[in-house]
Protein backbone atom coordinates (compact mmCIF):
# COMPACT_ATOMS: atom_id res chain seq x y z
CA UNK A 1 0.00 0.00 0.00
CA UNK A 2 1.19 3.15 -0.88
CA UNK A 3 1.86 6.05 2.00
CA UNK A 4 0.18 8.80 0.13
CA UNK A 5 -3.75 9.25 -0.10
CA UNK A 6 -3.43 10.10 -3.64
CA UNK A 7 -2.45 6.73 -4.59
CA UNK A 8 -5.57 5.69 -2.22
CA UNK A 9 -7.73 8.11 -3.88
CA UNK A 10 -7.41 7.21 -7.38
CA UNK A 11 -7.27 3.01 -6.74
CA UNK A 12 -8.96 1.39 -9.47
CA UNK A 13 -9.87 -2.71 -9.30
CA UNK A 14 -10.29 -5.04 -12.25
CA UNK A 15 -13.80 -5.81 -12.63
CA UNK A 16 -13.06 -7.67 -16.31
CA UNK A 17 -11.14 -6.18 -19.54
CA UNK A 18 -11.93 -2.69 -20.29
CA UNK A 19 -14.20 -2.38 -17.24
CA UNK A 20 -12.61 -1.30 -13.70
CA UNK A 21 -13.93 -0.21 -10.88
CA UNK A 22 -13.42 2.31 -7.73
CA UNK A 23 -14.59 4.69 -4.78
CA UNK A 24 -14.56 8.00 -4.51
CA UNK A 25 -14.28 7.92 -0.60
CA UNK A 26 -14.10 11.65 0.35
CA UNK A 27 -10.59 12.03 1.20
CA UNK A 28 -10.43 14.69 -1.76
CA UNK A 29 -13.91 16.25 -1.57
CA UNK A 30 -15.33 19.36 -2.61
CA UNK A 31 -17.66 21.40 -2.91
CA UNK A 32 -20.14 18.79 -4.65
CA UNK A 33 -18.82 15.67 -4.84
CA UNK A 34 -14.83 14.87 -5.17
CA UNK A 35 -11.89 17.28 -6.64
CA UNK A 36 -11.89 17.50 -10.39
CA UNK A 37 -8.21 16.63 -10.26
CA UNK A 38 -8.87 13.68 -8.53
CA UNK A 39 -11.82 12.48 -11.12
CA UNK A 40 -9.27 12.83 -14.12
CA UNK A 41 -6.23 11.27 -12.09
CA UNK A 42 -8.40 8.29 -11.95
CA UNK A 43 -9.80 7.83 -15.47
CA UNK A 44 -6.04 8.47 -16.79
CA UNK A 45 -5.00 5.99 -13.95
CA UNK A 46 -7.42 3.68 -16.03
CA UNK A 47 -5.73 4.24 -19.12
CA UNK A 48 -1.94 3.96 -18.04
CA UNK A 49 -2.57 0.77 -15.41
CA UNK A 50 -4.52 -0.87 -18.83
CA UNK A 51 -2.40 -3.73 -20.43
CA UNK A 52 -2.47 -2.05 -24.01
CA UNK A 53 -1.09 0.88 -22.74
CA UNK A 54 2.06 1.74 -24.33
CA UNK A 55 4.06 5.42 -23.49
CA UNK A 56 3.11 8.31 -21.83
CA UNK A 57 0.13 10.49 -21.99
CA UNK A 58 0.13 13.85 -24.28
CA UNK A 59 -3.20 15.28 -24.15
CA UNK A 60 -6.48 14.32 -22.29
CA UNK A 61 -9.85 15.69 -22.26
CA UNK A 62 -12.24 15.00 -19.35
CA UNK A 63 -16.17 16.34 -19.49
CA UNK A 64 -18.04 16.54 -16.28
CA UNK A 65 -21.49 15.92 -17.79
CA UNK A 66 -23.32 14.83 -14.45
CA UNK A 67 -22.96 15.41 -10.67
CA UNK A 68 -20.27 12.93 -9.48
CA UNK A 69 -20.82 11.78 -6.13
CA UNK A 70 -18.33 10.40 -3.16
CA UNK A 71 -19.31 6.58 -3.91
CA UNK A 72 -18.99 3.64 -5.97
CA UNK A 73 -18.32 4.33 -9.60
CA UNK A 74 -17.37 2.14 -12.84
CA UNK A 75 -15.06 3.24 -15.27
CA UNK A 76 -14.46 1.71 -18.98
CA UNK A 77 -11.25 2.27 -20.73
CA UNK A 78 -11.66 1.58 -24.73
CA UNK A 79 -8.71 2.01 -26.56
CA UNK A 80 -9.92 3.72 -30.24
CA UNK A 81 -7.50 3.52 -32.10
CA UNK A 82 -3.37 2.76 -32.37
CA UNK A 83 -0.93 3.39 -34.36
CA UNK A 84 3.00 1.76 -33.69
CA UNK A 85 3.82 4.56 -31.28
CA UNK A 86 0.33 6.62 -30.29
CA UNK A 87 -3.06 5.23 -28.61
CA UNK A 88 -6.26 7.31 -28.27
CA UNK A 89 -8.76 5.94 -25.73
CA UNK A 90 -12.32 6.49 -25.14
CA UNK A 91 -13.45 6.56 -21.54
CA UNK A 92 -16.70 6.93 -19.67
CA UNK A 93 -17.07 7.37 -15.38
CA UNK A 94 -20.60 5.94 -14.72
CA UNK A 95 -22.58 5.88 -10.96
CA UNK A 96 -25.31 3.89 -10.73
CA UNK A 97 -25.77 3.25 -14.80
CA UNK A 98 -25.31 6.49 -15.38
CA UNK A 99 -22.51 8.49 -17.59
CA UNK A 100 -21.31 11.27 -15.00
CA UNK A 101 -17.56 12.09 -16.98
CA UNK A 102 -16.35 11.20 -20.59
CA UNK A 103 -13.07 11.32 -21.30
CA UNK A 104 -10.70 11.05 -24.10
CA UNK A 105 -7.03 10.10 -23.63
CA UNK A 106 -3.88 10.36 -26.28
CA UNK A 107 -0.82 8.50 -25.11
CA UNK A 108 2.47 7.97 -27.02
CA UNK A 109 6.17 6.46 -27.33
CA UNK A 110 7.99 10.04 -27.53
CA UNK A 111 10.86 10.14 -29.96
CA UNK A 112 13.74 10.45 -27.80
CA UNK A 113 15.00 13.59 -29.11
CA UNK A 114 13.37 16.24 -31.56
CA UNK A 115 14.27 19.83 -31.97
CA UNK A 116 12.85 21.92 -28.92
CA UNK A 117 12.09 25.22 -27.79
CA UNK A 118 10.43 26.47 -25.11
CA UNK A 119 8.32 29.78 -26.09
CA UNK A 120 6.43 30.71 -22.43
CA UNK A 121 8.54 32.68 -20.44
CA UNK A 122 8.58 31.69 -16.54
CA UNK A 123 7.57 34.20 -13.96
CA UNK A 124 10.15 35.30 -11.98
CA UNK A 125 8.69 34.75 -8.81
CA UNK A 126 9.26 34.54 -4.86
CA UNK A 127 10.84 31.03 -3.75
CA UNK A 128 7.82 28.71 -1.95
CA UNK A 129 9.83 29.14 1.17
CA UNK A 130 9.18 32.98 0.76
CA UNK A 131 5.51 32.96 0.49
CA UNK A 132 2.92 31.74 3.12
CA UNK A 133 1.29 28.31 3.00
CA UNK A 134 -2.18 28.88 2.53
CA UNK A 135 -4.31 28.17 5.80
CA UNK A 136 -6.67 25.64 4.19
CA UNK A 137 -9.30 24.86 7.09
CA UNK A 138 -11.75 26.81 5.65
CA UNK A 139 -11.49 25.31 2.53
CA UNK A 140 -12.76 22.11 1.22
CA UNK A 141 -11.31 19.07 2.39
CA UNK A 142 -9.63 18.23 -1.17
CA UNK A 143 -7.12 21.73 -0.73
CA UNK A 144 -5.63 19.77 2.65
CA UNK A 145 -3.83 17.35 0.39
CA UNK A 146 -1.86 20.03 -0.84
CA UNK A 147 0.64 22.53 0.20
CA UNK A 148 -0.25 25.70 -1.48
CA UNK A 149 1.63 29.10 -1.37
CA UNK A 150 -0.05 31.84 -3.19
CA UNK A 151 2.01 34.16 -4.43
CA UNK A 152 -1.07 36.57 -5.95
CA UNK A 153 -4.31 36.28 -7.14
CA UNK A 154 -6.00 34.35 -4.07
CA UNK A 155 -9.28 34.95 -2.25
CA UNK A 156 -9.82 37.65 -0.02
CA UNK A 157 -13.63 37.83 0.24
CA UNK A 158 -14.16 41.55 0.11
CA UNK A 159 -11.22 42.62 -1.43
CA UNK A 160 -11.06 44.76 -4.46
CA UNK A 161 -10.86 42.49 -7.62
CA UNK A 162 -7.52 42.97 -9.40
CA UNK A 163 -7.87 40.54 -12.17
CA UNK A 164 -8.56 36.68 -12.43
CA UNK A 165 -4.62 35.75 -12.51
CA UNK A 166 -2.97 33.56 -9.54
CA UNK A 167 0.77 32.45 -9.16
CA UNK A 168 0.84 29.81 -6.69
CA UNK A 169 3.14 26.86 -5.59
CA UNK A 170 1.78 24.05 -5.19
CA UNK A 171 2.88 20.37 -4.25
CA UNK A 172 1.13 17.21 -2.27
CA UNK A 173 0.88 17.03 1.10
CA UNK A 174 2.84 15.31 2.02
CA UNK A 175 5.21 15.60 -0.37
CA UNK A 176 5.33 12.56 -2.92
CA UNK A 177 7.12 12.41 -5.86
CA UNK A 178 5.97 14.09 -8.95
CA UNK A 179 4.09 11.10 -11.50
CA UNK A 180 1.33 11.65 -14.08
CA UNK A 181 -1.26 10.95 -11.50
CA UNK A 182 -0.66 13.65 -9.03
CA UNK A 183 0.72 16.03 -12.56
CA UNK A 184 -3.29 15.30 -13.79
CA UNK A 185 -4.73 16.25 -10.27
CA UNK A 186 -2.17 19.02 -9.84
CA UNK A 187 -3.59 20.40 -13.38
CA UNK A 188 -7.08 20.88 -11.55
CA UNK A 189 -5.76 22.99 -8.61
CA UNK A 190 -6.90 26.64 -9.53
CA UNK A 191 -9.80 27.96 -7.89
CA UNK A 192 -12.44 28.78 -10.44
CA UNK A 193 -10.83 31.83 -11.89
CA UNK A 194 -14.40 33.80 -11.50
CA UNK A 195 -14.06 33.54 -8.08
CA UNK A 196 -10.49 35.38 -8.07
CA UNK A 197 -11.98 37.60 -10.89
CA UNK A 198 -14.75 38.98 -8.69
CA UNK A 199 -13.68 37.89 -5.12
CA UNK A 200 -16.90 36.25 -4.09
CA UNK A 201 -17.93 32.89 -4.30
CA UNK A 202 -20.42 31.24 -5.80
CA UNK A 203 -22.04 27.97 -7.85
CA UNK A 204 -19.33 27.14 -10.24
CA UNK A 205 -17.90 24.02 -11.67
CA UNK A 206 -15.74 22.57 -14.79
CA UNK A 207 -17.55 21.30 -17.44
CA UNK A 208 -14.29 20.11 -19.96
CA UNK A 209 -10.85 20.59 -19.01
CA UNK A 210 -8.26 19.53 -20.93
CA UNK A 211 -4.50 18.91 -20.15
CA UNK A 212 -1.41 18.53 -22.81
CA UNK A 213 1.82 16.71 -20.77
CA UNK A 214 5.17 18.70 -21.78
CA UNK A 215 6.82 16.73 -19.10
CA UNK A 216 8.27 13.26 -19.81
CA UNK A 217 9.50 10.60 -17.49
CA UNK A 218 12.77 12.17 -17.04
CA UNK A 219 10.98 15.35 -16.25
CA UNK A 220 9.16 14.05 -13.14
CA UNK A 221 12.35 12.32 -12.07
CA UNK A 222 14.35 15.77 -12.03
CA UNK A 223 10.98 17.50 -10.23
CA UNK A 224 11.08 15.17 -7.20
CA UNK A 225 8.37 16.03 -4.82
CA UNK A 226 9.49 19.90 -4.92
CA UNK A 227 6.68 22.39 -5.62
CA UNK A 228 5.44 23.32 -9.16
CA UNK A 229 4.85 26.89 -10.37
CA UNK A 230 1.44 27.27 -11.11
CA UNK A 231 -0.17 30.15 -13.38
CA UNK A 232 -3.63 30.74 -14.31
CA UNK A 233 -5.75 33.61 -16.15
CA UNK A 234 -9.08 33.65 -17.42
CA UNK A 235 -10.54 34.92 -20.71
CA UNK A 236 -13.92 35.51 -21.26
CA UNK A 237 -16.75 35.13 -18.63
CA UNK A 238 -20.24 35.04 -20.74
CA UNK A 239 -24.20 34.03 -20.54
CA UNK A 240 -23.11 31.41 -17.41
CA UNK A 241 -19.62 30.31 -18.73
CA UNK A 242 -15.61 31.30 -18.89
CA UNK A 243 -12.71 29.83 -19.86
CA UNK A 244 -9.48 29.66 -17.90
CA UNK A 245 -5.95 28.59 -18.77
CA UNK A 246 -2.92 27.77 -16.89
CA UNK A 247 0.54 26.31 -16.73
CA UNK A 248 2.59 24.00 -14.30
CA UNK A 249 6.46 25.55 -14.46
CA UNK A 250 9.04 22.66 -12.63
CA UNK A 251 11.06 23.99 -10.02
CA UNK A 252 13.81 24.45 -12.17
CA UNK A 253 12.20 25.95 -15.07
CA UNK A 254 10.65 23.32 -16.99
CA UNK A 255 7.21 23.46 -18.71
CA UNK A 256 5.72 20.16 -17.55
CA UNK A 257 1.77 21.26 -18.46
CA UNK A 258 -0.73 23.37 -20.06
CA UNK A 259 -4.36 22.71 -19.21
CA UNK A 260 -7.38 24.34 -20.12
CA UNK A 261 -11.28 24.54 -18.85
CA UNK A 262 -14.86 25.74 -19.62
CA UNK A 263 -16.66 26.22 -16.17
CA UNK A 264 -19.98 27.20 -15.58
CA UNK A 265 -21.23 29.97 -12.86
CA UNK A 266 -24.13 30.79 -12.03
CA UNK A 267 -24.26 34.97 -11.28
CA UNK B 1 -28.56 23.37 -51.67
CA UNK B 2 -26.39 26.16 -50.01
CA UNK B 3 -23.95 27.88 -52.85
CA UNK B 4 -21.17 27.44 -49.76
CA UNK B 5 -18.27 24.66 -50.75
CA UNK B 6 -18.22 24.27 -46.49
CA UNK B 7 -21.74 23.30 -46.63
CA UNK B 8 -21.29 20.41 -49.19
CA UNK B 9 -17.86 19.19 -47.59
CA UNK B 10 -19.96 18.94 -44.17
CA UNK B 11 -23.37 16.99 -45.03
CA UNK B 12 -24.18 14.56 -43.44
CA UNK B 13 -27.19 11.74 -43.85
CA UNK B 14 -28.53 10.19 -41.64
CA UNK B 15 -28.35 6.26 -41.57
CA UNK B 16 -30.22 5.26 -38.21
CA UNK B 17 -30.39 6.69 -34.78
CA UNK B 18 -26.94 7.78 -33.94
CA UNK B 19 -25.74 6.95 -37.27
CA UNK B 20 -24.24 9.06 -40.11
CA UNK B 21 -22.56 9.15 -43.22
CA UNK B 22 -20.69 11.22 -45.03
CA UNK B 23 -18.02 11.62 -48.07
CA UNK B 24 -15.07 13.97 -47.66
CA UNK B 25 -15.05 14.89 -51.59
CA UNK B 26 -11.46 17.19 -51.26
CA UNK B 27 -12.78 20.27 -51.94
CA UNK B 28 -11.11 20.98 -48.38
CA UNK B 29 -7.76 18.41 -48.98
CA UNK B 30 -4.79 19.04 -46.69
CA UNK B 31 -1.76 17.34 -47.30
CA UNK B 32 -2.09 14.60 -46.62
CA UNK B 33 -6.58 13.92 -46.19
CA UNK B 34 -9.35 16.78 -45.53
CA UNK B 35 -8.15 19.57 -43.58
CA UNK B 36 -8.86 19.23 -39.35
CA UNK B 37 -11.16 21.81 -39.27
CA UNK B 38 -13.46 20.46 -41.93
CA UNK B 39 -13.78 16.99 -39.78
CA UNK B 40 -14.08 19.07 -36.72
CA UNK B 41 -17.03 20.95 -38.20
CA UNK B 42 -17.91 17.38 -39.61
CA UNK B 43 -17.99 16.22 -35.87
CA UNK B 44 -20.44 19.68 -34.51
CA UNK B 45 -22.65 19.07 -37.64
CA UNK B 46 -23.97 15.81 -36.58
CA UNK B 47 -23.97 17.07 -33.05
CA UNK B 48 -26.25 20.14 -33.78
CA UNK B 49 -28.27 18.39 -36.09
CA UNK B 50 -29.26 15.54 -33.94
CA UNK B 51 -33.05 15.83 -33.25
CA UNK B 52 -32.44 15.48 -29.31
CA UNK B 53 -29.70 18.81 -29.93
CA UNK B 54 -31.01 21.69 -27.71
CA UNK B 55 -28.75 24.45 -27.50
CA UNK B 56 -25.58 25.61 -28.64
CA UNK B 57 -21.69 24.39 -28.77
CA UNK B 58 -20.06 25.36 -26.07
CA UNK B 59 -17.20 23.08 -25.67
CA UNK B 60 -15.46 20.27 -28.62
CA UNK B 61 -12.61 18.30 -28.75
CA UNK B 62 -11.37 16.51 -31.17
CA UNK B 63 -8.67 13.85 -31.20
CA UNK B 64 -7.17 12.74 -34.56
CA UNK B 65 -6.08 8.95 -33.98
CA UNK B 66 -5.61 8.00 -37.22
CA UNK B 67 -4.84 9.26 -41.01
CA UNK B 68 -8.05 10.26 -42.47
CA UNK B 69 -9.12 9.79 -46.01
CA UNK B 70 -10.85 11.71 -48.75
CA UNK B 71 -13.40 9.11 -49.00
CA UNK B 72 -16.64 7.58 -46.83
CA UNK B 73 -17.08 7.92 -43.44
CA UNK B 74 -19.67 7.03 -40.94
CA UNK B 75 -20.19 9.01 -37.69
CA UNK B 76 -21.59 7.63 -34.49
CA UNK B 77 -23.12 10.39 -32.17
CA UNK B 78 -24.01 9.47 -28.76
CA UNK B 79 -25.91 11.62 -26.30
CA UNK B 80 -23.80 10.65 -22.85
CA UNK B 81 -25.87 12.59 -20.95
CA UNK B 82 -28.26 15.58 -20.29
CA UNK B 83 -29.30 17.78 -17.46
CA UNK B 84 -32.02 20.35 -18.05
CA UNK B 85 -29.33 23.17 -19.65
CA UNK B 86 -26.87 21.10 -21.08
CA UNK B 87 -25.91 18.11 -22.85
CA UNK B 88 -22.24 16.01 -23.16
CA UNK B 89 -21.91 14.46 -26.71
CA UNK B 90 -19.47 11.45 -27.24
CA UNK B 91 -18.68 10.76 -31.19
CA UNK B 92 -16.36 8.84 -33.44
CA UNK B 93 -15.68 8.90 -37.04
CA UNK B 94 -14.87 5.62 -38.71
CA UNK B 95 -13.48 4.93 -42.26
CA UNK B 96 -13.30 1.03 -43.32
CA UNK B 97 -14.39 -0.33 -39.97
CA UNK B 98 -11.84 1.59 -38.04
CA UNK B 99 -11.75 4.40 -35.92
CA UNK B 100 -10.04 7.52 -37.21
CA UNK B 101 -11.12 10.76 -34.99
CA UNK B 102 -12.77 10.48 -31.72
CA UNK B 103 -14.72 13.29 -29.97
CA UNK B 104 -16.54 14.73 -27.08
CA UNK B 105 -18.85 17.83 -27.57
CA UNK B 106 -20.73 19.77 -24.47
CA UNK B 107 -23.87 21.78 -25.86
CA UNK B 108 -25.94 24.08 -23.53
CA UNK B 109 -28.44 26.60 -23.48
CA UNK B 110 -26.75 29.14 -21.84
CA UNK B 111 -28.15 31.30 -19.37
CA UNK B 112 -29.99 34.77 -21.24
CA UNK B 113 -27.80 36.89 -18.81
CA UNK B 114 -24.38 36.44 -16.16
CA UNK B 115 -22.17 38.48 -15.27
CA UNK B 116 -19.46 39.12 -17.61
CA UNK B 117 -15.70 40.33 -18.58
CA UNK B 118 -13.34 39.71 -21.22
CA UNK B 119 -10.04 39.67 -19.76
CA UNK B 120 -8.38 39.39 -23.09
CA UNK B 121 -7.71 42.39 -24.83
CA UNK B 122 -8.01 42.45 -28.89
CA UNK B 123 -4.23 43.60 -30.28
CA UNK B 124 -4.60 46.59 -32.22
CA UNK B 125 -4.04 45.37 -35.57
CA UNK B 126 -3.83 47.38 -39.49
CA UNK B 127 -7.91 46.37 -40.71
CA UNK B 128 -8.03 43.46 -43.25
CA UNK B 129 -8.16 45.81 -46.31
CA UNK B 130 -4.41 47.17 -45.42
CA UNK B 131 -3.14 43.72 -45.07
CA UNK B 132 -2.26 41.74 -48.26
CA UNK B 133 -4.18 38.37 -49.24
CA UNK B 134 -2.20 35.20 -48.83
CA UNK B 135 -1.65 33.82 -52.38
CA UNK B 136 -2.43 30.35 -51.60
CA UNK B 137 -2.09 28.88 -55.20
CA UNK B 138 1.21 26.83 -53.58
CA UNK B 139 -0.93 25.89 -50.27
CA UNK B 140 -2.94 22.80 -49.84
CA UNK B 141 -6.37 22.83 -51.29
CA UNK B 142 -8.02 23.63 -47.86
CA UNK B 143 -6.84 27.07 -48.14
CA UNK B 144 -8.52 27.61 -51.39
CA UNK B 145 -12.27 28.46 -49.57
CA UNK B 146 -10.35 31.25 -47.11
CA UNK B 147 -9.65 34.63 -47.82
CA UNK B 148 -6.40 35.11 -45.16
CA UNK B 149 -4.79 38.32 -44.34
CA UNK B 150 -1.37 37.78 -42.72
CA UNK B 151 -0.88 40.43 -40.94
CA UNK B 152 2.51 38.68 -39.14
CA UNK B 153 3.94 35.33 -38.36
CA UNK B 154 3.39 33.91 -42.50
CA UNK B 155 5.78 31.33 -43.80
CA UNK B 156 8.60 33.20 -45.65
CA UNK B 157 11.14 29.56 -46.11
CA UNK B 158 14.51 30.93 -45.62
CA UNK B 159 13.56 34.03 -43.93
CA UNK B 160 14.47 34.41 -40.14
CA UNK B 161 12.68 33.14 -37.66
CA UNK B 162 10.82 35.67 -35.09
CA UNK B 163 8.51 33.57 -32.55
CA UNK B 164 5.98 31.38 -32.93
CA UNK B 165 3.21 33.84 -33.11
CA UNK B 166 0.76 34.28 -36.08
CA UNK B 167 -1.77 37.20 -36.77
CA UNK B 168 -4.20 37.25 -39.09
CA UNK B 169 -7.61 38.24 -40.57
CA UNK B 170 -9.69 35.15 -41.55
CA UNK B 171 -12.90 34.51 -43.32
CA UNK B 172 -15.23 31.94 -45.26
CA UNK B 173 -14.49 32.42 -49.30
CA UNK B 174 -16.68 33.22 -51.09
CA UNK B 175 -18.07 35.80 -47.69
CA UNK B 176 -19.98 33.10 -46.08
CA UNK B 177 -22.50 34.54 -42.47
CA UNK B 178 -20.32 32.74 -39.81
CA UNK B 179 -22.43 30.10 -38.04
CA UNK B 180 -20.94 27.53 -35.08
CA UNK B 181 -19.85 25.01 -38.36
CA UNK B 182 -18.11 27.29 -40.00
CA UNK B 183 -16.32 28.91 -36.28
CA UNK B 184 -15.51 25.42 -35.80
CA UNK B 185 -13.69 25.05 -39.13
CA UNK B 186 -11.94 28.03 -38.85
CA UNK B 187 -10.60 27.05 -35.68
CA UNK B 188 -8.10 24.90 -37.11
CA UNK B 189 -6.93 27.71 -39.62
CA UNK B 190 -3.46 28.51 -38.19
CA UNK B 191 -0.76 26.58 -39.56
CA UNK B 192 1.24 24.51 -37.13
CA UNK B 193 3.56 26.50 -35.38
CA UNK B 194 6.58 24.50 -35.96
CA UNK B 195 6.40 25.86 -39.32
CA UNK B 196 6.42 29.22 -38.30
CA UNK B 197 9.04 29.08 -35.27
CA UNK B 198 11.85 27.32 -37.42
CA UNK B 199 10.08 29.01 -40.81
CA UNK B 200 10.56 25.50 -42.64
CA UNK B 201 8.32 23.18 -43.40
CA UNK B 202 8.05 19.14 -41.77
CA UNK B 203 5.74 16.39 -41.29
CA UNK B 204 3.19 17.36 -38.39
CA UNK B 205 -0.62 16.42 -37.43
CA UNK B 206 -2.68 17.70 -34.91
CA UNK B 207 -3.51 14.66 -32.20
CA UNK B 208 -6.08 16.87 -30.06
CA UNK B 209 -7.72 20.39 -30.68
CA UNK B 210 -10.27 21.57 -27.73
CA UNK B 211 -11.89 24.58 -28.93
CA UNK B 212 -14.24 26.71 -26.27
CA UNK B 213 -16.73 28.71 -28.12
CA UNK B 214 -18.06 32.09 -26.25
CA UNK B 215 -19.57 33.28 -29.45
CA UNK B 216 -23.56 32.78 -29.01
CA UNK B 217 -26.04 33.24 -31.67
CA UNK B 218 -26.49 36.77 -31.66
CA UNK B 219 -22.50 37.11 -31.43
CA UNK B 220 -22.52 35.76 -35.00
CA UNK B 221 -25.47 37.31 -36.44
CA UNK B 222 -23.49 40.15 -35.49
CA UNK B 223 -20.60 39.40 -37.32
CA UNK B 224 -22.25 38.55 -40.45
CA UNK B 225 -19.74 37.76 -43.16
CA UNK B 226 -16.58 39.83 -42.24
CA UNK B 227 -13.13 38.76 -41.49
CA UNK B 228 -12.10 37.71 -38.14
CA UNK B 229 -8.98 38.07 -36.34
CA UNK B 230 -6.92 35.18 -35.51
CA UNK B 231 -4.08 35.08 -33.04
CA UNK B 232 -1.74 31.37 -32.56
CA UNK B 233 1.24 31.26 -30.59
CA UNK B 234 2.78 28.05 -29.27
CA UNK B 235 4.04 26.84 -25.51
CA UNK B 236 6.23 24.33 -25.82
CA UNK B 237 7.98 22.12 -28.53
CA UNK B 238 9.41 19.07 -26.52
CA UNK B 239 10.07 15.22 -27.80
CA UNK B 240 7.77 15.08 -31.29
CA UNK B 241 4.80 17.34 -29.54
CA UNK B 242 4.02 20.84 -29.26
CA UNK B 243 0.97 22.75 -28.53
CA UNK B 244 -0.36 26.05 -29.52
CA UNK B 245 -3.46 28.00 -28.35
CA UNK B 246 -5.15 30.63 -30.51
CA UNK B 247 -7.82 33.21 -30.16
CA UNK B 248 -10.69 34.01 -32.43
CA UNK B 249 -12.01 37.62 -32.23
CA UNK B 250 -15.04 39.17 -34.06
CA UNK B 251 -14.66 42.06 -36.09
CA UNK B 252 -16.59 44.33 -33.84
CA UNK B 253 -13.97 42.94 -31.01
CA UNK B 254 -15.60 40.32 -29.29
CA UNK B 255 -13.86 37.36 -28.29
CA UNK B 256 -15.77 34.24 -30.16
CA UNK B 257 -13.21 31.30 -29.76
CA UNK B 258 -10.48 30.55 -27.77
CA UNK B 259 -8.91 27.14 -28.87
CA UNK B 260 -6.18 24.62 -28.10
CA UNK B 261 -4.21 21.63 -29.83
CA UNK B 262 -1.73 19.25 -29.32
CA UNK B 263 0.35 18.58 -32.63
CA UNK B 264 2.90 15.89 -33.79
CA UNK B 265 6.20 16.92 -35.51
CA UNK B 266 8.78 15.07 -36.98
CA UNK B 267 12.21 17.34 -37.21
Amino acid sequence: MSLYSLDAAIALSSAQEGLLHGHFGGSYANMVGPFGGIIAATLLNGVLTDPECLGQPVAMTVNFAGVVADAEFDVTVQLARATRTTQHWVLALNQEGKTVVTATAMTAQRPEASWQATDLVMPEVPAASQVSRLDTRMYPGWAKNYALHIIDGGLQPGSEPSGATTRLWVRDEPPRPLDFLSLMAISDVFFPRVFVRRQQMMPAGTVSMTTYFHADAESLARQGDRALLGVARANRFHRGFFDQSAELWGADGELLVTTHQMVYFKG
